[in-house]
């Protein structure tokens, strides 16, 4: 096995680790360790929170969440030999939950703190655990189901550079200038006062961390992208822009749907991850590259037979008709899928958290029928218990009377 | 092999058949015939065009095309026992190309007539013509791939209710009033002349014409979906809104990537389904049905290994940040795809066309990072016949040297 | 579409076709035609009884079937440039039912007319007919299965050159010669009377006629393998024996467990192949081939669950221990798979046609745990109209009241 | 995480152990730990040799191996309710590598000291080791191969009851009278002096082992099965004899080809099994069971591409011709597919050890078509590191010269 290159302290606060982590992507954040192409090394990594979240039926925790404190990121790791313009090749050799620590949670976040993709619908604070058996997974909180695990990092990629950097803050800005006080707001803007810059010296780490960025989405870089099929057996091509490349990585996730659509809407979880590095030269240029590629692992949970919905762009709300708009059409797919669900006893968060968690496939079936973009959302039958395929009889199973967990 | 309902005569225009076509979505357009549950039936269709297209080495005709003159339907067929409320059960149990004419299009259509995902890109007319080699198809016009199509129909649904088809028109006109004279349209109105109403009394035709749904979008019935994975052995439940269904069919494709990126992206072609049908009872009440709900095929082609593409929601020409937009996500996600494929030699519009035609995946990956929607576009590299996965030699292999029609 | 190369005329008995067919292999058997290096073309076949199988409720024509008019195959077919010591590059671009003949049958042959895998446990003869609904089949004879095929030639090859022919002979009449009497037979020995040779002169065939190989076995060419997944998608390559290659085929099934156990044991048809071909010059040599060696189709039906049987090498009868035994170890597997179905009301005669001709799979799972083989036999659980894993409760299911033909 | 049930001592013998391990079956071995139905518990074992294998680069190890002092298992635990007749419900929740061991090795035995399934033609000791990297494995003795592993326990079952017991001893002695100086011997049969006999009393202990079974064989309890797909997160349901069960477990794999050729042919390895079990009422009677059955896991690696290679029954060194002998016509199958891969530079050994060791499928494909059996090897072309498929140039590529170790 190999050696574990990045060790957290769970029982110490993010903010006390001797290995210090860091929250916000930044060119000048310095490697905490150089590996050579073809080293083999094991990371740990906080759950997205860093620990704000209880193994418990309350949600107070969700709705309580620190935004600006999560994402603490395991790294930067710098690969001899990677210069600018290099391609970082990364192969996720495991991806896994840690020994003293085999549970996660799925949260849907309260409109006024983070919101999500059905956030209109679901507009308040909930929670399920979830227990690992294993491969598989359960919940207390969601009756009925039971899986396999995709399990991957939501969050990796290598460092900015400052032209990068720069590039993003100013788009980033200009359209957070268009809607500054929306509930939830348009993008989460630089913000200095919880930023953990790793092993930035203090004097420099105050103004980086002005203009860091946060680490929400996905940018040219990775970073962000919760991407269910970028898991453990994956290989990963990064675009390098500063000198080692500086590999981080964190938000570690057991399992999620396509989308992962309640937000914080993945089996969230700490634990680990090996990697191996190498280095392809000039690879930016070599393949025309802007964001990262990869190829999905052999292992991946393989099922048969799914339940397919759709949905087309007309807002559900107000009846009206969007130009080919696959946001729109996605969530109507997903929506179509919850009353689906809801059918057979579950209640509407319960089926909004099996979209979120389970391995769910969201796809972009249509594009070009104007004015109707065509999304379908397929459901893998096997992670029920029972049979929730039509039939002339209609839904006679009730699954078990259990609920999320609520706020108080 | 069962009956065949629906015989196309390939050889006399659309407007002559025997058995009388329709290009549009109307109530009281009458059934052509009736079956019981549980019976099976075979259907021929025409391509798209209705035959407008022809199998050689111009891109006129696809420049030329009347878009108000496409869509030519089979159907309607009614099912005994089928009312408002029940959900029709349809067997797609086999679709396939005609013995005499092993052979499918593809179009780039002109921004000035159609258009397509990537019309900024792409504004000029282009056509690829494929050849059937028994389950796998080939190309003149685009080197060094082959796969084996996931045969389906890009159109099939049920009539609409006239509810259902005033609630469609309205919330259109209201879009396309926003911009009438926009190039290309923002979608199709409703369009008389060029109407064929099946076996409508010419003297009702006319008036229904005047109201009844153009084909390009699809819609809450179904209709032009366009999804791949609706394919030759799938079971698809369809809203019934008026008695005995109305099921009507056509468009078929013999190999599609998700998106039909490049508008008629699909490898269009003539055809045959072999039908069954049931019916399940007040099935919208009983499973809570909005769109249709289908189960894939035991037999599309399975593919283990995949190039995947990433893919942010930032404009490519003007760098602005959209937010959490997943057309623009999956539109960067095709373009960067096209780049890496430029790379071994591919021209612009046939990577354009392989996106479009071949078994691509087009998921959206996460769609609650604010502001970044991220989508992927995951190509399986067993349809070229050489290695297309970065190494650090960089991409040796240059593809044959054969051009895409043009038009002249 | 290719052209048909070879056409069966199956309103003529096979003696009295204008193509002539032929039913045993010999180097001299005239080429129907020749090929060039990537041709296509389309081969009809006949059923492997030549026709002598109807499609009603009787098993009286499998018990008479004359076993020594049978395997009437579709070729010679010459490649040019192919010579001894090449490889044959086959294509199997497709392979179907005939639109006049969308059924097949599978027979259990008699102890003493043919017998079988479980020729002691079965020893009278019966027939299960199946009616093909597009990519699916289902029978009147066997009730609540479907599946979609895995259509397959049960036997292809090249003639063998004059050295093959006569060491296979030998070796053959010898083991024959150590029990002639026996019921079954050991094997199927040359034998003139019945010989169709094709294109042959009159004078030259009734020698060659007295020592053609029977078509019953695989040999080192090929032949008669029954390999479910040497399917349409495969490419083959065959070893060449003579100038041009000489390839032949026939005895088409619509589908086929492995070991295709109830010897008659596949979806048997009529149909027909399009084939392609090709040349490995020295490819013999270049790849130290003995027998034929193949990749298999993308299009076959995948399933991700199965109900996997075991089964050890200790004779049913007697509680001998055999020796890594592995023919005894698969029956043993067949017979555990049948007592299990027969708890939910199949009879043993519908059982075992199921293991025959579903894509039941038999694996050799362990081959040198002295003294026991362990072979395996899995089952799609998918086949069913419902559940058949074991649970708490036990199968409350019973199958619906039909039965297999018998004889009168 | 599961609590751990039963520890190995990797630092103390097997006899030594505090927890005592067991390496017969025998009714009386009395219960380690009871267990509810629905108790999930970790297992810590052995691998096979209990630590006679070294991580190095000599096979002296393999050459000396004590073969009646392996398979140590673990166990047996005794489950609350289960009853002879009953079926205990095994799911293998995870099964894995422990961090301290990520290693394994293969063995080909010598032809003096066990051999194994192709004997004649390897008849001396040799070894591979592998090393682990996360879910993927590479060998330093095997060159240009990498491939993720099918983690399974090589022998798992319940205790057999007397009746069981004498059964089988009966039938071995017969067998092994009937050559009993064979080298290697046609089965191992009980032995006294080396038998650890777990927790019994060494009073009793020492009669019971006189007639305790040994290890080698799967039998109608399961036991040594080396089933590869009996894997990590499978489910499997074995006969009951005993009064509580007694499920005993050891032999772990990293990863092995059907048939497990080599004999420890295997990637073996010391590890941990997550268990979880239950019970079914007198399933034995409900369900028909002689053996045990299994359901086979979601997470198992998928290939889409295989090089297939047939064998008939025809013995390689005297031309005999067999009967229907599924033994030899898999033998076949895997010298051909030897023959194959020594083109590309394998020596024997190493692809020997391939095919004992990557996760390739054996079929009894033909096994009714008199007089030969037709067997076939599928191996995963994405295990090499290169393009073993035939094409017209040849085998140009040779692999990187490393040899497996050998003896001094």
């Amino acid at each position: 096995m190999a050696d574990t290159a990045f060790r957290v302290e769970f029982d110490k606060a993010p903010e006390d680790q001797v290995t210090k982590t860091h929250n916000r992507w930044h060119p000048d954040i310095p490697m905490v360790e150089w590996f050579k192409p073809g080293d083999e090394f094991r990371v740990e990594c906080y759950d997205w929170t860093g620990g704000q979240i209880n193994n418990d039926d309350s949600a107070n925790d969700v709705r309580d969440v620190d935004l600006t404190r999560v994402h603490y990121l395991s790294g930067p790791f710098g690969v001899q030999g990677a210069e600018p313009g290099d391609l970082l090749v990364v192969d996720l050799l495991d991806v896994g939950a840690l020994p003293a620590s085999a549970w996660g949670f799925t949260g849907i976040f309260a409109k006024t703190n983070g919101g999500g993709f059905l956030v209109e619908h679901f507009p308040e604070a909930r929670k399920a655990c979830w227990d690992f058996h294993g491969i598989y997974t359960t919940s207390r909180h969601v009756p009925n189901v039971q899986w396999a695990g995709i399990i991957h990092p939501g969050l990796i990629g290598c460092l900015p550079d400052r032209a990068l950097l720069e590039k993003a803050n100013k788009r980033e800005a200009a359209l957070f200038a268009t809607n500054p006080e929306r509930v939830p707001p348009l993008l989460a803007p630089p913000y200095a006062d919880t930023a953990l810059m790793g092993q930035m010296q203090a004097s420099e780490a105050k103004a980086a961390a002005a203009e860091a960025w946060r680490t929400v989405p996905p940018r040219e870089h990775g970073g962000n992208c919760d991407i269910k099929n970028l898991s453990r057996g994956s290989r990963v091509y990064f675009p390098v822009y500063v000198k080692g490349g500086g590999l981080s990585m964190g938000d570690i996730h057991w399992s999620q749907g396509d989308g992962e659509i309640t937000f914080c809407g993945a089996i969230e979880m700490a634990g680990f991850l090996d990697i191996r590095v190498d280095v392809i030269k000039d690879g930016i240029n070599k393949y025309g590259v802007t964001n990262p590629i990869f190829r999905p692992s052999p292992i991946e949970p393989h099922f048969d037979e799914y339940l397919v919905f759709e949905g087309i762009s007309v807002d559900e709300h107000t009846g009206e008709q969007l130009y080919l708009d696959a946001h729109v059409a996605y969530r109507r797919a997903c929506l179509n899928a919850i009353e689906y669900l809801k059918k057979f006893g579950y209640t509407g968060e319960q089926a909004y958290i099996i979209l979120g968690t389970a391995p769910v496939e969201g796809r972009i079936s249509g594009i070009v029928d104007i004015p109707n973009a065509c999304c379908t959302l397929a459901i893998p039958t096997a992670i029920f218990d029972f049979d929730i395929r039509p039939d002339a009889k209609g839904p006679s199973k009730k699954v078990n009377a259990v609920k999320v967990a609520t706020t108080s």
